[in-house]
Order: structure tokens, then C-alpha cells, then sequence
């Protein structure tokens, strides 16, 4: 029952449950100024990246986040021609903008550059777009770009962070929230990573409540499965300047002219869908 | 990184991953003439069945599961009177069926009787409606029951069983599904647990495949969560007599008398669209 030394098992203390990789090696581990970043060659999973104990990603499991964190709000907007992504130094979500070729520019404002650096060297193929004329990388503090950037001047805002605890903590608030709100055109979309619905329900129930405090007129979360991360199912929680959220480019999304492994315009429709105790719970 | 001595850890070997759950105590072991069963008290998911080293199943999560396996079929039925239940020995399946006021009579024919008193002592509240006069519990082989059971009396066959190793592999393979074709009237379903879509892609296509050539007109997989199983990520395979799996009694899901957690109409239609990756590997 107990664990072989050659794997790596994050413990969720707050879950009492845990999810394990087995190890070929260790590739690489460093301290920044920020957190410790390790990264692990897997038998299964590609590579994994683990920050302060926590994983981050995996090559082989990482499309079903990145897909959700970014399709569905693309596809909700009409034309979103500028994207503010807060953190997602891993590149993942920004390859994934960058596939919808109404989006003439996309920032990826992440804390931590070596996060950057790292991926491209163990993650390369979600790198693969950072070179794009259309990408720009800053390594600053999110919350200060967001609270500093001009009104309404931009579509859509990502926020792809960690948990709500150390540097992302107040990416999980009303001021931060209202930056955002700020921020956003005309029928501008927030889109934020929003931890398991089994297991944080409250958070995001919070969540939802500081949205709508910041002005947001509808506010929706999907959940989508997600092996690598506690419970192995997951969330992000949308929300919009004005108009709802229920309705999408269908058209657009069934016709779209890139691969996805998990979005398609069914699943978009499914992921609106709510589980009986969300439903309750949210108020849905 | 490596486990406390107080966690229970399945490492799944086939997937490189692991799934584990925090301790309070073991509340009882022994070996049957079929298995092994632990049964743990955790701390924060309830009570944990665990056969010959596999997660059976949590008091926290197994409603997925068992609502997954029962409410989809039971809702596209048009009216299911008869309705036989291959493993599910833990009788949380059986507690969903009859949550159908249409369903006149279910039996559960689980090979192992250890796992239903072992149920009924440590997870009471899926024994609840052992006692109604509609359910029948026999404690014989599965396959030879389906084998010998009267041609054309059941409407709805559910085979919830073990990975299909060991005494759980011959309900995997074209003389099973043989066997419950001919056992089901006009418009019957057949419907099994079918492993994660993620990592058992290939045993869900032989199964469709085996489903098909014994004679089931239409056949869909229907993902959902399940953060005890490997991946976290789990689905179903429901397979039609006769018509298509598309349809279902969408009022009669939605003006249910029953409670659920997961299920409801919604999550109906969300689980019959696949993923991409699922789509283009099954073929729709």
C-alpha cells in the first residue's frame, strides 16, 4: 500500500486524498524567488511539472485545462481581438488563444519567468506559438498589471494561476475582480481557473459572489475532468461584462479550423450543463 | 513526497498513476473464496471498499458512479419493469434502480455475498432498500445466470463489475453480450461500466465493437467523474436492443421524484457528447 520511492504523490491535506505519478527521473528542481519548480520525467504521464509540492501539468493530460480555459470563452465572444492571460507561464493556455485567428494580440503576464523557461525547454510543443507577432511575455506581478492597465481595452482576461493560497491569493478577490471588470470592452469575458467543484465548492461559490459584486452581469462554471489535479475533476468559472452566457458560436466552434483533443461545440454545450449539487449549491 | 503510513494508495499500474485516500483505520479485512476486501474509515471520504488492492468505492463519491449507471438507462427506457443487475454487490445500483417507481422488479446477482453484508454493515445507506418487496438479491456467477436466464423477460440489464480481470473478464467479451441481447425485450438496454475514457480507450472500443456484432442496434459512452477510479475519470456504455441512444425522457428526468447529486437532465445530454480525442477514435 505504500508508495514506491520512485513515484511522485502530491498529498492534498485539505481533501485527505492524493494523486501519484510513477518517475523515470528527476529532470531539473530549483528555488526562484517565488517557488520551487521541479520537473520529473514520468513512465506514462510525459513530463510533470511540480511547483512547492504541487503538480502543475502533464504532457499527456494538460489539453483538457488548457482547452476549457480557453475555448469556451473565445467561443462565447464575438470577436475577441485582445487577451490578457494572468500567470499560465507554462504557455499552454496562450497556444491556445492564439489558434483563433480573430485575436490580433495576447499578453501573458506571469509572475515567475523560470516557469516560462522551464517549459520551453520540457514542455516545447506548448511553446510552440511563442513566437507568434501576435504574443507578447511580460514576467511581472498580474495583480499590478491589472490594476494599472487602461479601461476597456481589452476582450477577454484568463487568469490561469495556482490555488488561492501564496503568490495567487489575491487573484481570488473583489479588487482584483474589479481590475478586470475594468479592464474589459464591451462584452468582455473573465475566464478563471476554479479549483475541483467536489472538494471547493465554497471557494468558488465565493468566487461567483465577488464577480458579480465587480459588476459582472452572468457568471457560469464548467467543470471538466482533469486527472493530474486533486479529485481528478475540475473547473473554470466564466463570467461577462454584459449579455449571459449561455448561448456560443456553435456555428464557429463545430466549423473550427484547429485541432482540440477534448473542446468541440457538444462538449461546450455540456460543460454549461450542472450537476445536480452544484445546481443547489450555486443556485442555478 | 512518499506517503504517510496512514494513507491507502491504489498505484494503477497499466496508467502509471495512483489515486490515495487518508486513513482514520482499517475496520476490517478478510478473504473470500472469490477476493480480498479491506474496508478503511478515511478521513474525509467516508468509509473506502477496497477489493484485491482496488478502490471499490467512498460513501463520499460512489453517487457518480452509481447514478451514472442507472439514471441515463432508466430515463431512455420508455418504462423498465424488469431490470437485473450483474455484480454490484455493494447494492448502491440496486438503491438507484429502485428510486424508479416503473421498475417492478430487480434482482442483483453478485457472485460474492461477502461484499453485499460487508455493504450493509459499513455502508448502510446504499442497503436501504434491500428490504423492498420489488428487489431480489442472489449471490451466484453472473455469466451463467445471463447464460440461463428466460429469453426476451428484462428490460434493462446493468453489469457493474470489477476491472475485467479475474472473475469479472468473461462480462467483457461478445458471449456475454450474447447472452443479455437475447435476454432483453423490444427496446431493452444493456449497460456496463466501461473504465476511464482516457486511459482504456482501446477496451472501450472492443467492448462497442462486441456489443455491436452480438446485435445492439446503437451503442454510446457516456464519460462522467469519478475521483476514486484511476484518472478520476470514468464512463459507461450503454447499448441499445433495438432504436438509437440519442433520445430519452427528458420531462420525466427533469419532474424526477427522486433525489439526486450528479444526475438531472441536463447532465443527461452533456454525458452523450464525446470528446474530441473520444470522437474520432469511436467513430462519431
Amino acid at each position: 500500500m505504500s508508495q514506491q520511492p520512485n513515484w511522485f504523490t502530491e498529498a492534498h491535506l485539505a481533501s485527505g486524498s492524493s494523486i501519484g505519478f510513477r518517475l523515470e527521473e528527476r529532470l531539473h528542481t530549483e528555488t526562484t524567488p517565488f517557488q520551487t519548480i521541479d520537473i520529473y520525467k514520468t513512465t506514462d504521464w510525459g513530463n510533470l511539472m511540480v511547483i512547492d509540492g504541487c503538480v502543475m501539468l502533464t504532457t499527456r493530460d494538460n489539453f483538457f485545462y488548457h482547452e476549457m480555459m480557453t475555448h469556451p470563452a473565445l467561443f462565447t465572444h464575438a470577436r475577441a481581438k485582445r487577451v490578457v492571460i494572468i500567470g499560465g507561464g507554462d504557455c499552454g493556455t496562450l497556444r491556445e488563444v492564439l489558434r483563433h485567428e480573430e485575436v490580433e494580440h495576447a499578453v501573458q503576464v506571469e509572475i515567475d519567468e523560470r516557469v516560462t523557461r522551464l517549459a520551453e525547454q520540457y514542455f516545447p510543443e506548448l511553446c510552440e506559438h511563442n513566437a507568434d507577432p501576435r504574443a507578447e511575455l511580460k514576467f511581472i506581478d498580474g495583480i499590478k498589471y491589472m490594476a494599472e492597465i487602461e479601461p476597456e481595452s481589452v476582450d477577454l482576461v484568463i487568469v490561469d494561476s495556482t490555488d488561492p493560497v501564496g503568490p495567487a491569493e489575491g487573484l481570488f478577490n473583489a479588487a482584483f475582480y474589479q481590475s478586470c471588470f475594468k479592464a474589459l470592452r464591451h462584452s468582455g469575458l473573465l475566464v478563471q481557473q476554479s479549483e475541483s467543484p467536489l472538494v471547493h465548492l465554497e471557494l468558488i461559490k465565493t468566487m461567483r459572489a465577488a464577480m458579480r459584486s465587480a459588476g459582472f452581469a452572468d457568471v457560469r462554471t464548467l467543470p471538466f475532468p482533469q486527472p493530474c489535479y486533486p479529485t481528478g475533476w475540475w473547473s473554470c468559472t466564466m463570467a461577462r461584462r454584459d449579455g449571459d452566457l449561455s448561448g456560443f458560436r456553435e456555428r464557429g466552434a463545430s466549423a473550427k479550423s484547429f485541432p482540440t483533443r477534448y473542446y468541440n461545440a457538444e462538449i461546450h454545450k455540456a460543460a454549461l450543463a450542472q450537476p445536480e449539487f452544484m445546481r443547489e449549491a450555486l443556485g442555478e
